[in-house]
């Protein structure tokens, strides 16, 4: 597998796209992005689990059933909560890209990420469509990582290549994401292209397997968003015989398809709301595979546990406190707490461990928590980060 | 019913107390408390449901089974975490209590609350003790209120009086807490003595009905402690006909009951951590009461929902997003929000109300928020506050 230096959406041949500032947001930075495959190019997608969802989510979840053209997307503003009205402006922007790019409405798919509850200024949207139609390039990739921002502080892209039949594979990316992140899903939003050749119903099941390994493994904030979306469009330009579930290098293609997810969401806790530290959180041990999830989740939404993070505190007490009303069984005199390999509870009970030893890993920018069990093999693994005073003041709103 | 002024732990005839600077605090302030019943009490006890318990709850859980003469408390120290050492340490405090006051030492409770995972200073706690006992007199209350603090702002204190069979009943107590608060119950202590004559099981039933009604009803930052611990204490000396179930004024100290409860539960919330608002969450029209606390409590713990509440922004775009992971039914379409009594959602959409009438209910110490859900008739009522710049720094560590 090969890193594609500077690379995004656009790295796999095929796809297009173009960024515009539409004036959605009021700092008038970029805030629309359309990507367009030539060809017709099957999809992979995994929505929000959350039951309240987006009206462009919805229409989405439509049109991904097919192949699609086209990717329409905003941001400032996430069309949820705005009722039939929101429904309408969701497909207002499906009928006028297809329009403007001369295919059909259920060939487009949309995403909005923003404010919830308010109206989607349409009046702005519809020109802005047409001058991104007129715009469309192979190298506006890192304007539309650009455009699809919000609290983000900086794009995600990412794009690596392999081998599959002796042909050149690409896997591209764009994302977005910095609060509202939490398994199942962040408040965040990723497109991947890839001129695989694969079969769709392969292409689903790569896509929510990789879904599930990295995009779902990362906390910032507990919050799970009414418009997560990850899309992977994959055209078949590189000629590749098609992936099915027989295809002896299905797993390579599987593998890239991780790494590239696995990287952007690792990407989106690095810059996580007002972050200073990013845990590696590894639960080993559990009585059961939902009990070690059951516990990283408890550990990693804990105000408690993650202020004492931000405070570069070794405070395990709060990390067993949050084991312990989790729900998930524990054995108290079982539980081994370790800092970057240090040692710090064994038996559920402070080592000998110096606290300023403790206290060198707990100031660095990044660093792996391990908690061990001893009741089984359940195992889980998640990306999180502290609660500053920044990410409240981020979060204030208006 | 009649509140007594100034009224707290030692308002109910036949207790003394005593508080003291043992130096478990670096501040010097006081840090240990001594409440002494004249008889022997009955106890009415919940205890924390956090699986990982402090060794004083431990010992505290086998020694409510009889009637008792005494509670020591500590705070500054939670002795959490600490092992088999921390368990022979709360035991070493029940029996240098029990030595002191000539009484058996399973005739006494024992607390502590402060940091997890430290070793109790014991060589300063004896000494303690005895200067505890030493001081014990009538006029204590207050001062033990205060020693039991830890991030608390002020001390909490309540009583009120009843009368029952002709004779006055008097209900006091006081409380600790202000971070690490969520359903099922909050770091937080409470003792309530009372002179009323009551029979074993009945006080049990009352005190774990009145803990469900006003402690599991709030929430501060989700949290639920290694500590957590209500004890009612009832002496008998008021003389009226011992309370049964069939007791026809049992109604009258279970209301007096509560009330002491709810006063202090929301004393408790009013001095959470870094707290600028305190909401009044109601869910009404859940599909049923289970589904009504899930809400309200995924609502009062979104960091995105308390931030805006820290900001003054009526953004009930988050709430809805709460609503819609909580795990509970939801109908978008079916949910209206109000403010203080101001619709602000109607029917999943954004009202005519203007934002500025919304603010204006935002901006206030204190305002409820009213949830519609139209699917059936669960209800439940949380008290809950924001998350704030101040409640970070207060829990950086260190």
């Amino acid at each position: 597998m090969k890193e594609i230096p500077r690379g995004g959406v656009l790295s796999a041949p095929g796809f297009k796209a173009a960024a515009h500032a539409a004036g959605i947001k009021s700092s008038g930075a970029l805030d629309m992005a359309l990507i367009v495959s030539e060809v017709d190019a099957g999809v992979g997608a995994v929505f929000t689990t959350n039951s309240i969802k987006a009206a462009p989510v919805k229409v989405s979840m439509k049109n991904s059933r097919n192949p699609v053209r086209a990717v329409i997307m905003n941001s400032g503003n996430a069309n949820a909560c705005t009722g039939l009205q929101g429904l309408q402006d969701a497909k207002t922007m499906v009928a006028e890209t297809a329009a403007v790019l001369k295919i059909k409405p259920k060939q487009v798919l949309v995403c909005s990420t923003g404010r919830i509850g308010v109206p989607l200024p349409i009046d702005k949207i519809i020109p802005g469509i047409h001058q991104l139609a007129s715009k469309l390039s192979r190298r506006q990739g890192a304007a539309c990582a650009r455009a699809i921002m919000t609290t983000d502080t900086r794009p995600k892209e990412y794009a690596v290549q392999v081998e599959i039949d002796g042909k050149l594979v690409t896997i591209g990316a764009m994302a977005k994401g910095a609060g509202m992140i939490h398994p199942k899903m962040a408040t965040m939003l990723c497109v991947v292209t890839t001129d695989a050749a694969i079969d769709r119903g392969v292409l689903r099941r790569c896509t929510f397997d990789a879904v599930e390994r990295s995009f779902n493994r990362i906390s910032v904030d507990g919050d799970t968003s009414t418009n997560d979306t990850v899309l992977v469009l994959a055209n078949g330009l590189a000629g590749n015989n098609p992936l099915r579930s027989y295809h002896p290098q299905l797993f390579v293609f599987k593998e890239a398809l991780l790494a590239v997810m696995r990287k952007l969401a690792r990407a989106i806790v690095e810059d996580g709301e007002g972050i200073q530290h990013v845990i590696e959180l590894r639960i080993n041990g559990a009585a059961n595979h939902r009990d070690a999830r059951v516990m990283a989740e408890a550990v990693a939404r804990s105000p408690l546990v993650k202020t004492s993070w931000a405070g570069g505190d070794p405070n395990w007490g709060r990390i067993l406190a949050a084991l312990g009303y989790s729900g998930a069984r524990v054995e108290e005199t079982l539980i081994d707490v370790y800092y970057d390999g240090l040692c710090a509870v064994c038996h559920g009970e402070a080592t000998q461990t110096p606290t300023s030893e403790l206290h060198k890993v707990t100031q660095k920018p990044s660093y792996t928590i391990q908690i061990d069990l001893h009741l089984g093999r359940g195992e889980y693994k998640l990306y999180c980060n502290d609660l500053t005073e920044e990410y409240v003041r981020i979060n204030l709103g208006e």
